[in-house]
């Protein structure tokens, strides 16, 4: 059997994680990890697999089916992607909100003119979870959904609170409020901002002799970030964060609430959830799952910008259609 | 905008909690009815509608853009799918799932032979939560999956109760053991079958002087359906079971549990769920959903027998792909 031939493009947490995720996969091999970064300063987990300056991946071309960007989405994928999807097959984890639709558009224009498949802002959110918002609003028109997120890490959160003065490090947790998440599961329809859903977590480690009393109510009155949000906030020692706070767990999920029948009497509920030990390495584990649908993809001729709504299940699996029928449906 | 215009085969629960889901979405016609009951014997729910003998579909070609197969999987879905599928775009959620894999089969000769396009198995499960064990899967190759069902009747099991001596009726209640669920949830991979993941819940009417004691004795040893089962029995007044255990409830849930990781040292939990008021309106509302990407499947050239394994998410919603991605992704 023939495998397909992946290429990874940064060697971040993301980067690490599809290493360890494409040796969970048979049908798939790593050829090569690119990165800015020296080529003998970069200790990786693999053996047979060459690692090459960024700027060299295109004399890989034929060579590699398709390349996981890992990058991350201010700064490399925006570069990254358009760069990669001229000469690959690409499959990214692209999130920033906003400016996806500009991101697809430039994307989809470039691999149309390739001949390459590029699956965008593939992950959870985006990714599984806007899958499961699009299928709860096909299923059940007349209804809400909500998505919650955590318990887990926000980065922005932890490095705003590291902004203040008198602050060496901190983490913040965000935690879907059980009250809310109870009030939606039982079939009631509230209106929910993020801040109804929400609770926001705070270890934090204070330089010697620094005024607690302010510190907390600046992070507490911070707007944007804490204002407005139910916030507790523990000081600890910083062994303690370091000991207790360095994973990166992460979780969440997209409840659809809606309702059928003659008279709109039935209450009908449909969750996804994720709880993630790591949080990096299952974004990851999803990209190489995408990897693999770009691959069949543009066998078979479909070429441009993808996203979760636009690949069929099957293309995730190395099964053939007869076994999931059988095996699995 | 023109309308997709429906038909609905078969009028029991299934057919109208179609002709009910039918009417949530804008860009959905219903055209006619098809019953093998007398016409004038058929009350529905829908004005403008006709209602036809199932055996004079054929002239409505031309007319109905896709069919609702609404019968059962033991009798009429093996017929009525081949023979409305040589005319029509067809969906039906034919879930005898042994012979899945034959009626695809038969299914998709016959569409690819007319031109038309036909998704099989439409339904949480088989249909959703087979998408979710596929990709489960493919996320996490390394793990396990566990199908819960329930809480929720089951006919086949109220039957079997109904056929005791003594016994006047009977609903039989599938209710996932929350220990089992517990286990599962915390990243526990054991290996379970269906009656150590089950309990099952009896409400029985018994005849006047029948021995409660003998009838407790013959459901809780019937092979196949309770011996090996934990089974609870509760005998009630025949009022009781009309006011209280008339409602059609279902759910359940799929969960897959795997590890990530250079070491494998990550547990990582994707669970979908539902919690359903009505189960034959939900299935309903699935396959009008589904029966949106037929039509579009259909219009693109794309005929033969589909699962939910192989339909875009996107085809499933009334909503523009620049849309999707704008507001959902």
């Amino acid at each position: 059997m023939e495998k397909i031939r992946l290429g990874i493009v940064g060697y971040g947490n993301l980067g690490k994680g599809v290493e360890a995720a494409i040796k969970q996969n048979d049908d798939l091999e790593l050829v090569a990890i690119f990165s800015r970064r020296p080529e003998n300063s970069l200790k990786i987990n693999s053996d047979c697999v060459e690692v090459v300056q960024a700027n060299q991946a295109k004399d890989f071309k034929g060579r590699i089916d398709v390349m996981l960007l890992c990058g991350g989405s201010a700064t490399d994928l925006p570069v990254q992607g358009p760069e990669f999807s001229a000469f690959f097959n690409t499959v990214d984890s692209f999130d920033t909100h906003t400016r996806i639709p500009e991101y697809f558009s430039r994307m989809d224009e470039i691999a149309r003119k390739s001949g390459k498949t590029s699956a965008i802002s593939i992950g959870w959110d985006p990714g599984l979870f806007s899958l499961n918002r699009v299928l709860g609003q096909a299923v059940l028109p007349e209804g809400k959904d909500y998505t919650f997120w955590g318990k887990g890490v926000s980065q922005g959160h932890s490095d705003a609170i590291r902004q203040i003065e008198g602050v060496r490090d901190a983490i913040q947790y965000t935690i879907p409020l059980s009250t809310a998440v109870e009030r939606v599961r039982s079939g009631e329809t509230p209106d929910l901002d993020t801040a109804d859903k929400h609770l926001r977590e705070c270890y934090v480690v204070v330089e010697e002799g620094a005024d607690k009393d302010r510190i907390r109510n600046d992070i507490k009155t911070m707007p944007n970030y804490f204002a407005g949000y139910e916030t507790c906030i523990n000081f600890i020692a910083e062994k303690e964060l370091r000991e207790k706070h360095s994973g990166m767990p992460h979780g969440g999920f997209v409840i659809r609430s809606g309702k059928t029948g003659k008279n709109k009497e039935n209450n009908q509920i449909m969750e996804f959830s994720l709880k993630l030990d790591s949080n990096p390495e299952f974004t990851s584990s999803v990209l190489v799952a995408y990897a693999r649908a770009v691959y069949r993809l543009n066998k078979e001729g479909q070429t441009g910008a993808k996203t979760v709504f636009d690949i069929p299940i099957s293309y995730l699996l190395n099964q053939s259609q007869k076994s999931l029928i059988k095996e699995i449906l």
